[in-house]
């Protein structure tokens, strides 16, 4: 087994104030390639730190994966700390030098002079182009150990390493990763799932089962060195007795699953939502190539727009307030007529953290689906809260489509 | 100065599958107690690995902030690991179990065998209340230093941390932080800023300063130990420099700002979004209270519901395409008009990956904005995937809208 870390560096990232969503990208690839980190670490642009950092890693590690730092302003120290530990020298990239040149021309922007600094790279190392800014990535080669230089923003980081990295450690390392089972669920506790399958994980040997819960559901995470068979037999058994829980495998994604239903199906669809605020279109729209099915929203978030445009009836609102079955419902087939969709769906509840009333805590939401068989609802009440109610809303929204979906 | 250490505990991190945004956040609270982290570590749930790491920190740190691992799974190890190290026994805690009974009971739903695992907790500990989930959060004394356990449910942790956390670090740990002034820009590329205000930079001793760029723009943070007389000085001679390229200061952000200057100036608000899918309005509805304000909106992913529902006219669209400067003003006229509001925002671009023609690249989006007095537009072409794309769609447009607003 081959020990790599990720080590991130910057200031923005202890602070509290940027989201390290690097270490995330860098280790669900490298764990696709057989590779997954012992440890990720995070520490501050301190030349000294850095580098009593990478000396220790490079007792442990044999591969070293360095993201941020490699900007030309004086607070960004990587590459001279890798350069000292390395005993390297920096040395002038004319192919960096002139891919900066033109990322400015073609913005119409005069080069600024702190550009020419970006070119700086360390000797004997390989360049990795950086296609969407200025920093290039690089491969140092230290005895059989590799160390990988990153920039810390994302799009950036996620460019070379697909177009650099992954090609590098894919011909220089090959492992062959274990079964790795991931079974998506949606809108069923962690626990409740444990006592449904606990006998059945039991019941097969050198497996590893993790429950992974997040905002949108909880994902079990199986891996075993079993050999495919039993674990499609395992897989089964789960299927079994968490059934319609279930919405995908692996890293499908509830927006990618919705798509291909509705791609399959040849059917249409439209959205009226109220307090999900644009969040189930915004996921939606994820996905290339959703204008084939999708066709639009309106986001209604007020009632007037919700008569006018979603063609709610004034007594529905009167006689039982925009947060209730008879409303979303008629948002569902409002929508479905106006847009000339074969699916409309109506969402509406308290996002809070005001709104609440008597009878309708915060996190109460309404789901209607409209279809050109029947309407239906779903009710739920979310804990969290602001954004987790409309990511839990928006979460379940997108299930109860795709359980409506799976019917038709 | 005190040494603080984050540790986060989970496979589901290292194996790329969650994102970890708790120790952001931890990071970010802790900092604003002048206590910011020496560093971040994050390792799986290993038993032997997790008990050699507290060891190891607890020679290092005054504070050691763990997170994740605190469920009642048979991967769960983080509890039994600080039990091992602090040599503490495990306790049942009567509150904590009668919580976790409820909380089913609240749900209709039957306690699950586990849940009382959950009500296990370190002797002499601090039990801090979990108000939204099962697993309490813990504080341990050991001589002068303190160990925070905090399960790894992002909503969770947050509350457990504001609501028991916070205050224990606030009445025994409390330190001044230095000076910060957090200056947020936007539409301006890190290299440029560092041009126009390097030579303010330096006339200011003993200040440090960071530049955190992000796919919403460029945050310049500068702290010091300087009075605060001189650090207004300095930040009246950066926004002299910068001007209407910054939007906001500390950690405000471009929604919550907008949502200032329409309560302001009494205006109401309706969006017609294309390439952005209902990202813009995603935004707008994440700040409380902004139903006061935002009507609603269309998202016209069809060039027919563009026509139907937001006033473009066919002869514009067969002229100039839906992408174009003339759609998107129509657009911010059509949808002020239906939607009877003072302002009216049109977006439409090619988000990708296909879609591009001769003339009209990928990462092409125009944004109009109608207002009583006039309409105007802007034209932007973003590098990145389809998701960046929609993302410094949705920031260039709310930053439009902010300017756009502070002239009115």
């Amino acid at each position: 087994m081959l020990n790599s870390y990720i080590l991130i560096i910057g200031d923005e990232i202890l602070s509290g104030r940027t989201y390290d969503s690097n270490s995330c990208y860098i280790a669900r690839r490298i764990n696709e390639l057989g590779i997954p980190p012992k440890s990720i670490i995070t520490i501050g642009d301190d030349k000294l730190l850095i580098e009593q950092t990478i000396s220790a890693l490079l007792e442990l590690a044999d591969i070293i994966f360095i993201c941020g730092g490699l900007g030309p302003t004086p607070d960004d120290k990587t590459v001279i700390s890798v350069a000292n530990v390395l005993k390297r020298r920096l040395v002038l990239d004319e192919t960096t030098l002139s891919r900066v040149e033109n990322y400015f021309a073609k913005q119409n922007q005069k080069v600024p002079e702190l550009a020419t600094k970006q070119a700086l790279v360390l000797q004997g190392a390989i360049i990795l182009n950086n296609p969407v800014g200025q920093a290039p990535g690089m491969i140092l080669k230290h005895g059989k150990k590799s160390i990988v230089l990153l920039p810390g923003v994302p799009i950036e980081m996620e460019k070379i390493f697909e177009t650099g990295v992954f090609p590098y450690l894919n011909d220089n390392y090959s492992l062959k990763p274990d079964f790795i089972l991931n079974i998506r669920t949606t809108n069923i506790s962690e626990m409740v799932i444990v006592e449904k399958i606990s006998d059945v994980i039991k019941r097969y040997k050198g497996i590893s089962t993790a429950y992974l819960p997040s905002v949108l559901g909880v994902d079990i995470k199986i891996s075993s060195i079993q050999d495919k068979k039993t674990f499609s037999q395992l897989d089964k058994e789960i299927t079994a007795r968490l059934k319609s829980y279930i919405y995908g495998r692996g890293q499908e994604t509830i927006e990618d699953i919705i798509g291909n239903l509705l791609r399959k199906r040849q059917l249409t669809l439209s959205i009226a939502e109220s307090c999900t605020g644009g969040l189930i279109s915004d996921k939606i729209t994820n996905t290339p190539g959703s204008s084939e099915y999708f066709i639009g929203s309106i986001i209604v978030y007020n009632n007037k727009i919700k008569k006018l445009l979603a063609g709610v009836k004034d007594e529905t609102l009167k006689k039982n307030g925009a947060v209730s079955k008879e409303t979303v419902i008629e948002m569902a087939l409002g929508i479905r007529e106006r847009f000339n969709t074969d699916i409309g769906i109506g969402v509406s509840g308290i996002a809070g953290p005001t709104g609440a009333t008597k009878d309708k805590p915060i996190g109460l939401v309404y789901i209607g689906i409209a279809s050109k068989k029947a309407s239906n609802y779903e009710e739920h009440i979310f804990n969290g809260n602001r954004r987790m109610i409309k990511e839990k809303a928006t979460m379940v929204a997108l299930d109860f489509l795709r359980r409506t979906l799976e019917l038709l």
